[in-house]
């Protein structure tokens, strides 16, 4: 009753933001991504039936506390679904998105967890039952089951079951690239969870976010489908923006910005007004992360290597979604 | 029939941001500004027969072009108020508002025209009539009629009857002070004019703003009845940022901020963590302006000078209205 799945983590061209039902975690709007090989995790789950509690490994390390507890509720979900509620596991991650890359470990490692969970456990699930599986652990991890651009749609229900990623082009149709610009970041951070949830309860402009969703996803589907990368960068660009913007009208306000992360931002426009292509999006954080076309990388790293306050600049290429070892 | 007007220029801590009528400038939302003595406009005019057309010289150099249209089209309600169409105006303007102190010169300068010139002419306006007539010229110089604290009373009417100026606290009421600190700018890419009006054409967040405006009045006002400056700096500073988000939520998004607008932003935050009350807002533009309390002054002044990016600290206090010379 053993398997082991890897996952890459995902970068959301329209943002995931905000939260309808914060317990199975359902989304207040549809969502798309990128996946990423550039980071990913690797998880071997092990049922055993002399286990009397679950054990969990990240880089050969024990972990306890809130991330233990978070891992072993995801695995409850697990066991419930194959009725077998008193059977822990053993579970051993190794995590190739370090911290300091501004990803999201929670994407790969929640999809990884799912993938290999699910199998050692021996449910036969769909590549949706899988993403709607995931989504539970962590909301945008449900994207990371699929390879190049997926589609978390929101869905209605209030069980959930129509909330799960679909896939949109996989990986090996546009090859679209992304720097990760690392900053030297030292201010106190909202965490995602809680910006999130103060943006939602308080932003003034939280209705005009969501009532400019479904445009942003439309046109971001149709240059996908085109390999059209101005109007896939415009698009992205804009809807970060408008994702950041919600916080500044949330009370009180907050900004995941930094300076330097300005700085980034106006370097990205300066390629643009010199030919170019390049856009930026950013998560709920201070790093940017760059979009670009593989015939301008050299000039795109050189560029972000050079900004005063970036530390490190990191290449990813479309990845593969969940796959099994 | 010659008169001479000094106005000062205001800082808005409600924002004025729309218009629903350009022609004759009816805003979208009322506004509420802080008089400051540290700029103004002195303004001379001098209504003769013998001349054909209007003159117009600013800091002793003839003005020409759209500056003197504007002027001139102004001078026209005046005559046209007066029955006196065909009056031509020599107009000597001296300005120390300086260009690069990051303040709109509009709003003393028509102040101080709209005072000198309805005087000039013969016109006898209540400050209420007065602040009527400016907000044609220049919206916000509506508001520098008055000294101290001055609201913006949007009104309903088509014709602008209603849409004035009115005091609130003069400027004795409180001493509160501010700082103007000046970035080095190039110049900027989106005028005020076009950055409003593409705002409120096309940002997802224009109602959200909307909607968010008789609050902060309200509050605000309370403040400074009350001279809470902690209440009064984060009502300002929340509403500059709601102002800013909504230009990230126009098509195609813009901002005013350069990165060393955040550093700004950032240093005064950290001074508010070290206990020193102080709060920022920004008009349409990359500087930022920094209220404090007279007792901080040299803290205030220090910090903001070495900050890197920083070309000029400019201190002021609350200022008085329209006064005649």
């Amino acid at each position: 009753m053993k398997a082991t799945a890897k996952a890459h983590t995902n970068i959301a061209l329209i943002k995931y933001w905000g939260k309808r039902d914060e317990s199975i975690i359902l989304p207040t709007n549809s969502s798309l991504s990128l996946t990423l090989d550039g980071f990913y995790t690797t998880t071997t789950v092990d049922f055993q039936e002399e286990l009397s509690k679950d054990i969990f490994t990240l880089n050969d390390e024990p972990v306890t506390g809130t991330a233990f507890n978070r891992v072993s509720a995801f695995l409850d979900l697990i066991r419930r679904s194959a009725g077998k509620d008193k059977l822990f596991a053993n579970v051993q991650s190794i995590n190739e998105v370090p911290t300091a890359a501004g990803f999201a470990s929670s994407a790969s490692g929640f999809a990884a967890l799912a993938a290999a969970g699910a199998k050692a456990i021996g449910l036969e699930l769909s590549d949706q039952e899988l993403s709607r599986l995931t989504r539970q652990g962590s909301g945008s991890a449900c994207r990371s089951i699929y390879g190049g651009f997926a589609e978390w749609e929101m869905g209605e229900k209030p069980d959930g079951s129509d909330s799960y990623a679909v896939p949109i082009a996989p990986a090996d149709h546009w090859d679209v690239r992304v720097a990760a610009v690392i900053l030297n970041a030292t201010m106190k951070k909202v965490s995602s969870r809680e910006g999130m949830k103060r943006t939602v309860d308080t932003s003034a402009f939280y209705s005009g976010w969501l009532d400019s969703i479904p445009q942003d996803l439309q046109q971001i589907k149709e240059g996908i489908s085109g390999c059209d990368f101005e109007k896939v960068g415009q698009i992205a660009e804009a809807n970060c923006l408008r994702m950041h913007a919600t916080t500044l009208g949330a009370y009180p306000p907050f900004t995941y910005w930094l300076d330097t992360t300005m700085t980034v931002m106006q370097a990205v426009q300066a390629m643009r007004a010199e030919g170019i292509p390049a856009y930026f999006t950013i998560d709920a954080g201070p790093n940017v992360k760059v979009l670009y076309l593989p015939e301008n990388e050299k000039t795109v790293e050189k560029t972000l290597r050079n900004i005063p306050g970036v530390t490190d600049v990191r290449l990813s290429k479309s990845g593969q979604g969940v796959t099994y070892l």
